[in-house]
């Protein structure tokens, strides 16, 4: 109760902050449409801020596969919409933002007129299921709010959320029958078997409670649900589409299809039936639980007692300000404040709160726990986010993000592999993606000071974490210094990746002052060694005999021993220590020369087809932003003789791959760390090797920015002369005095203060 | 851990209190092999009294379904186990006792040597899996202890419980290739789709938590478990039968079957290896819970802290102990005391403890509940056991029936449907059979002035449930005062249990003082009247018109309107008024004739095939004790001028339907029914309409007996000349005072005192 208490008042306190320091309204700038088209996989529905609940519509439902095969469509559907489709299926309560796999959609609603149907129909033929036509002219998109009209039905749909609850606001004509279903199969990557169980039941003639249990990408994952209407229902039923009915003994005795308020079984639709009058609003309270049905009713009761879908709606984009306001800035421009505080909002999505109102949560050892003192997270989508997002939570959102930091570690503690997250959600690893890149988050934090939870205790689970031999070619790792390419498929990959990781414990231990830890780590970190080869200069898989493999396509990203990315681009991937990565590749000149190739070479077409993720825009000559190994690549010129290159890059990158439109992003937003790549970017600065305390500079891209610290301070980014052409840096003065290096520091920023560029069209030294 | 605690306690002060009154060993005569022939449906294996474990080997696992279709071998296996089987496939931790119908056979259990098999191969060939034969010369079963030899495998195998934990101790041959396999797929009544989800979690070398999820005969249930070895797991690993894996992401880059610690899916069976020296025990205790492995682990430690099987065994003995010397008998016959403490103990193993060590259990809403204040119960055959069962308890049990009691207004309380359970078990209302009998537990509680509960608040849910119209026709019968024939199957059947309940509800109101419900519920229990043909002298089906079916066979029990009875039998189906009963059945005279008809009638053949739960042997005449309709039957002649015909022949069903062999039984005991009837029928009392405190007397059929009651007080039972022809009853003193009635009162009984039976070999008027 206190929590969501401390939400509303947060939220109050938003509004008074924004009023009294005149800020202007950033929710304004926030168009969540943004990455909805092709390959971003954003969704325009209302969350709140970190929120359990998404609220979004799907405009399809893809079979994950068709005819026994996989069906290649289902990649587009990750956020259950895409801008170019004509129907909307329904509104569903969790989303994934950016991912590049998928679950979720549960509890499909839509309200209908006329006929009962209780299937969803086909996009080509709308009317032979429940679902509707729309338009985009119809449909206002914003933070926390989502509005469309069906069109078919002639019913307006408003859809905003708190953190736990979906509230849900339909406009009806005229109907004596009229119809809201709560399509119970309906979901994100749905194949015949995901649903592994669901369950109803009409508690009265305004509640309903349940649960839906999949086994879909989180293996076991159930989401419990209340449900409450503004109206009483008339009559409500169900039809049942399982194969086959166990036996269930002597149930016959009832009719279950109809006004049965306890339903059960793999497959089934509800439907409530009412009577409208014209313009007659009937609203939808739905609260989530990943505990229970009465604590979803709980986080109900707490977060909205009434019926007021405005104060709701208000109430969200106040929170939406608050968070957003924790950076202003300067720009002429509107659709740089669009790009800049959309990046803000995606940031803000996940990880999502995993907890109800009263700390109560489901862990990974399937027992409920409270989290106490810290609010627990779940969606941790750690190879994409480690890089920028969870160092800009480290700066902007350092609360939170120690509160991930414990959510981690609980993770840990209830894991049986004994193990830190490496992709998790709702009481799941996906095992999804390689690496042990958790051990980034909780070092950068204990080298950032943001250790509010017991920083040993974290070094310790790092270390148990990287210490698990059977984990993906760990055990070998260990024993021979990198992961042989007859042993796994990303074998050249995840020995970079573990030896970043390994610098990241090792840094943590050096923070700790824990010498022998430090000195072991230090040794492990180097093993990026071990897979290059300096015949030809790249990194190169390698079997456990020690031979490099012959058949070898630096290009392809196929097959060869990296993931997502292809050898061109790994072979930078040593963030921790660019100097010696820049001595084994043969000196700054040859490096300049080689990072000059991947921006500028022409890659040839048939490696575009290899690039899953990304759209034709997402590629600058062989750099794929839209993959993240490549994010820190264009700061690497700032360790050679031509740090001004750094500068050209990004600003190219940012004008490349983010538009303020529905097809603005270059790939996927994989939870925010695309965007946090931005905002650090357009701010001038990046995290290049989390775990340490340093930025790398580069190119602001915007007039100025004040960064609202949590601690009270302000650190002040201004910003002098800077315009698409003026993209060099010619000079920075840190309060005041001129910065002879190519970094600012944590703690720089963290004391308050300000810095100062002063831009130009030509580039210096 | 006071609940655990206080078991533990009254265990020891059993073994006290024996020892102090020189009370012999009770235990001796139990006889769990009783019933496990043929028809009986008990089980052999280990639980305490009212027991959540009840730990027995299963000799078959039969498929409900073979080629598509019901597989009628399946109704031989309610318990798991037949005497004529030749093969154990392991041992499981949850079993019904004396059931129609089944579910449970959780966690199947069994530890092999040799090569490793994880299918149960065949009875007819055994080495096609890991199944092994046994012979009874080796095996001994006795309440709370089971013992076998794996003949194939030289396995010696014991088996005790606790309340929650099961223990047993497998001493093996030396071996270095000793299993362990826990058979997660195992189930009674097993069909494709009853697994829903298994779970199953190596939290380290000793211990493995996990649950099981069925939708079977209980439509959502899970059980969860922790299962703790003796012995460090040398290694483990598992096999998945699922027919297709659903897509996960990246968990390909673990081997998953083997040493990997977290395993789910719907079908897979576990093993765990050891090396073992010759004659070396491994024990195992295997803890269950119907909220949580953590819950479970938590009842494993407190119940079972350490390893002492002799302490475990021991301790479970004294608590039955303690339950058996509720009655004392006299009998010079072993084959008597047998058959007496037997029942007994079939009658004190349901319903069964439903809730963790610390009040937790999981309530029919799907959510977590305490039981405050009470033991909180499951498993309510109560078609069955509001007969004699619930009565008896009363009796000997009083603070469990109350508690019972309370368990049902918690259901109640968490029913969708508003009402008192019909046949429930573990958070599920099976909807099993016919009536709202639940009604006559409470009511004959608050009668017998055993109300420890609210008696309002459980007034007021008999007339909320009795009110429930969808149920079963009861929409009708409110009505039209009884159920049409076009309505339902069972419309005669059901309209007389119906009037039997409303006539419970009366009384509990007229204790009450609530004399408008009274009022009203006795009228509505005259309701039997309505259903009666004059023309024909029996019950007859009705249809909505009012016109009785022409089409009628009085002796099937097929599609004639009743269920389990025949027209025959349910027409003396009025025990709350049998002298209306005979008044409208054409007086004494030729109501005698009818009963006597009854039980001496030669039934044609083909009905037989008919009476589903019982052997030819359960049949006397027309007389079916196997079903529980006839159950007050004998005592009918009570109310005509021929009591001793009822002495006759209860004395003949005593010894046609008990005797102390495993074919023993005439019929399922049907969660201890027949138990009940049994040891009222042998003390000489029984109590023909719940809801009365009246216990109609026949004829005792021992030498003598002790009630022991809970309030402290003893009920004296003195028994002169009883012998096998001594069957009639010459006169009867209570507290020395000639009784010159055919009844005593429950406050009689419970008030203390003695009761003088005289018999003879004659019978008198």
């Amino acid at each position: 109760m206190r929590r969501s208490l401390s939400l509303l008042f947060l939220a109050l306190n938003a509004a008074a902050y924004s009023q009294q320091k005149g800020t202007e309204n950033l929710v304004q700038y926030v168009k969540p449409i943004i990455g909805t088209q092709r390959m971003g996989h954003t969704y325009p529905g209302a969350t709140a801020p970190f929120g359990m609940v998404q609220l979004s519509p799907d405009t399809d439902t893809i079979p994950y596969e068709m005819n026994g095969k996989y069906n290649g469509d289902v990649y587009k559907y990750c956020a259950g919409y895409q801008y170019d489709d004509k129907t909307i299926v329904g509104f569903s309560h969790t989303h994934f933002s950016g991912t590049g796999h998928s679950d979720l959609g549960d509890f499909l609603i839509i309200p209908t007129v006329g006929d009962l149907q209780l299937n969803p129909g086909t996009a080509e033929n709308p009317t032979s299921g429940y679902r509707s036509p729309f338009s985009h002219n119809n449909e206002t998109a914003e933070a926390g709010y989502y509005k469309v009209k069906l069109d078919r039905y002639n019913i307006e749909a408003e859809l905003t959320a708190t953190t736990r609850v979906g509230l849900h606001q339909y406009t009806f004509p005229k109907s004596d029958n009229a119809h809201i279903i709560l399509d119970l199969m309906a979901g994100i990557y749905n194949y015949d078997d995901k649903n592994v169980w669901t369950f109803m039941r009409v508690e009265n003639d305004t509640l309903v409670t349940g649960y839906r249990q999949t086994n879909g990408w989180g293996r076991t994952r159930t989401v419990y649900f209340a449900m409450s209407f503004s109206k009483p229902i008339a009559e409500y039923g169900n039809k049942n589409f399982d194969k086959k009915q166990a036996y269930h003994g002597f149930w016959g005795k009832f009719d279950q299809s109809k006004n049965f308020p306890e339903i059960a079984g793999k497959q089934f639709r509800a439907y409530f039936n009412f009577k409208t009058t014209e313009g007659e609003k009937i609203k939808i309270k739905f609260a989530l639980s990943p505990v229970s049905t009465a604590n979803a009713l709980m986080n109900m009761r707490a977060e909205i007692p009434g019926w007021d879908f405005e104060k709701v709606k208000s109430d969200v984009q106040n929170a939406w300000q608050n968070e957003l306001q924790k950076i202003t800035i300067q720009s002429q421009s509107k659709e740089e404040k669009e790009n800049f505080y959309t990046s803000m909002y995606h940031a803000f999505i996940n990880p999502i709160t995993y907890m109800d109102v009263d700390g109560s949560y489901k862990g990974i050892d399937q027992n409920v726990h409270k989290a106490d003192g810290f609010t627990n997270y779940t969606v941790f989508s750690l190879w994409d986010t480690y890089r920028a997002l969870h160092p800009f939570f480290n700066l902007i959102q350092p609360k939170r993000n120690a509160d991930m930091v414990q959510s981690m570690l609980a993770h840990y503690d209830q894991s049986a592999e004994h193990m830190l997250p490496v992709w998790s959600h709702y009481a799941n690893e996906n095992w999804c993606m390689s690496g042990y890149h958790s051990v980034s988050v909780l070092a950068d934090a204990i080298v950032k000071d943001n250790a509010t939870f017991d920083a040993n205790r974290a070094l310790n689970a790092c270390i148990t974490t990287s210490g698990f031999r059977r984990f993906d070619g760990l055990g070998y790792y260990i024993d021979k210094g990198y992961v042989p390419c007859d042993k796994t498929g990303t074998s050249v990959s995840t020995t970079l990746e573990y030896a970043y990781d390994d610098w990241c414990i090792a840094q943590a231990a050096k923070k700790l002052g824990n010498t022998k830890v430090y000195d072991e780590y230090m040794k492990r970190s180097e093993n990026y060694r071990n897979v290059f080869d300096p015949s030809i200069g790249y990194m190169r898989p390698r079997y456990s005999d020690g031979k490099f493999r012959e058949k070898f396509d630096v290009l392809s990203t196929n097959d060869q021993g990296f993931i997502e990315g292809n050898a061109w681009n790994f072979s930078f991937f040593v963030p921790h220590d660019p100097a010696s990565l820049i001595t084994m590749m043969g000196g700054k000149k040859r490096f300049v020369q080689h990072l000059d190739s991947l921006f500028t070479m022409e890659l040839p077409d048939k490696y575009f087809a290899e690039t899953e993720d990304i759209t034709r825009d997402g590629i600058i000559g062989n750099y794929v932003h839209g993959n993240e190994p490549a994010h820190h690549v264009a700061y690497l010129y700032n360790w050679t003789d031509q740090p001004w290159k750094t500068q050209e890059r990004v600003r190219m990158i940012l004008k490349k791959q983010y538009r303020s439109t529905p097809d603005g992003l270059g790939g996927n937003d994989d939870c925010g760390q695309m965007s946090a790549w931005y905002i650090f970017t357009t701010l001038g600065f990046y995290p290049v090797a989390p775990g340490s305390d340093q930025y790398a500079i580069g190119s602001p891209a915007i007039d100025g920015a004040v960064l609202h610290l949590e601690n009270g301070k302000t650190f002040t980014i201004e910003v002098n002369n800077q315009s698409d052409k003026n993209v060099y840096v010619k000079k920075v003065l840190l309060n005041g005095q001129q910065l002879n290096r190519l970094y600012i520091t944590h703690s720089e920023i963290m004391n308050g203060g300000k810095i100062s560029f002063y831009m130009s069209d030509k580039h210096g030294k």
